[in-house]
């Protein structure tokens, strides 16, 4: 049966049962102590876990953050495919397949809890697979439990601001292209690149151009044992960089002169105010 | 003695001492639950308590999180006065003022955790005191927690994607002008507005005018007991909203053709790639 039919097959199955819930648990983005307090707990319910690899065999960020908080993977945890591509037939294929075993595992009634690296609502593989899910069961219960991006712990890594005031925040995976990411500096105060490595010598490149060289920030692997933090950008030219890492580039010449909007009256002091 | 005064010489007594460390503290957007466990465990650590208010007897949200936990007050918590204004002569004696008041507590050895609604790197008051406090005493140790940003939770809330695959997120202050918020619609695929009440009738206008009023989603006081969450802006025209609302905006038809680097090659495979 092929995961389509299956899944099918198991949709109109749940629907005479009282199916589980599916959980998006977002993990944070690596040290273990950033997970939420409901995270937490959901890992610790009586949940099943499913967690995304890029194959059979391959490791899951998501779990070696569990494991790292100390949570033993249960038995029965459930390693769900998503190939590393950007090929749509091939990815439709894999959230099909993944979304019948879900469909599978949530028809015993018992909730399912998909656990995610980051943020589940953030350039995540779970968005994917609650779109899949939810066309093959549109009656399905969906929890999505929020995580700390890894741009927002990158900030607080450097102790230096992400973005403040009435600036303007982008993010933005860098494989993208490096015209959207130069048009982009023109109109952003902050710009995050993620997963920086397929375009990282053109985006060394036009940082100098534009005089920004000094104002970006390199990090990988936030939060594990191997993280590494570069103020420079000196030895990163011509390197091969894990999956797992970003720039922060601050743009402080932006703002010559202000943007008229900004500089004049005080906002009004609304009822309920309070600084942040 | 003037904040500055005070701070200059609490500084130069500080030298003299151990300080004690300051500890950016964020504890999310609301909900108690979503308090990551390092956020928890600093709140429960001997480290001294401060919190921002707008004024004397003014609420805290931050302080409020922390209640909402479950967590009491402990009676020596510090209240640090932030006004909400944009004038920086006054903006600037107030971080001066609340850096005294940090500098005083911190030579006692003992250390001093900042509860920060949202994310302490996010539009935060926090950093603005961090980078004050820099300056008055340049070898201070600070630490900050990162936190789930607003936006995330808001996005979590709806069980809808924030972003996806290669979209372009961008966030900004509503506040900051309706002509920035129209160019950047065309460059980005989510447009997160924050505070949006000053401009909140010319933003819905400026919607309807690019037809995504459909796309738009409003959301205020997040995972608190006053939460409202719309899915159509319908009601929202001429009403007045709290400071603590947001606008989450999609901008489906941007990509009528795809752009060359994305349709093409599948990624590389990176040695230690993973799903997300």
């Amino acid at each position: 049966m092929s995961g389509t039919q299956l899944a099918a097959a198991t949709a109109a199955e749940l629907i005479a049962t009282q199916p589980g819930r599916l959980i998006g648990v977002s993990l944070g983005p690596g040290d273990p102590d950033l997970i939420t307090r409901r995270a937490f707990a959901r890992l610790t319910s009586s949940a099943r876990w499913a967690y995304p690899v890029t194959g059979p065999g391959a490791r899951s960020h998501a779990l070696e953050i569990a494991c790292r908080a100390g949570l033993a993977v249960p038995a029965d945890a459930l390693a769900l495919h998503f190939p590393m591509t950007r090929d749509r037939v091939a990815l439709t294929a894999a959230w099909q397949q993944a979304a019948a075993h879900c469909l599978t595992a949530l028809a015993g009634g018992r909730d399912l809890a998909f656990l995610v690296e980051g943020d589940a609502s953030t350039y995540s593989t779970f968005g994917h697979l609650a779109a899949t899910l939810r066309d093959l069961a549109p009656g399905l219960a969906i929890e999505v439990i929020p995580g700390v991006t890894s741009f927002a712990a990158a900030a607080a890594r450097l102790a230096e601001p992400l973005v403040s005031d009435a600036g303007v925040l982008a993010v933005i995976p860098a494989a993208y292209g490096i015209e959207v990411i130069d048009r982009l500096l023109d109109q952003c105060d902050t710009l995050v690149l993620l997963k920086v490595n397929p375009l990282l010598d053109q985006v060394l490149a036009l940082l100098e151009r534009r005089g920004l060289s000094g104002h970006a920030r390199y990090l990988e692997r936030l939060g594990t044992a191997a993280e590494r933090v570069l103020l420079g950008l000196d030895g990163l030219h011509g390197s091969r960089v894990p999956y797992l890492s970003l720039l922060l580039v601050k743009n402080p010449g932006r703002h010559a002169t202000p943007p008229a909007p900004m500089a004049s009256s005080p906002l009004p002091d609304p009822p309920t105010g309070s600084p942040r």
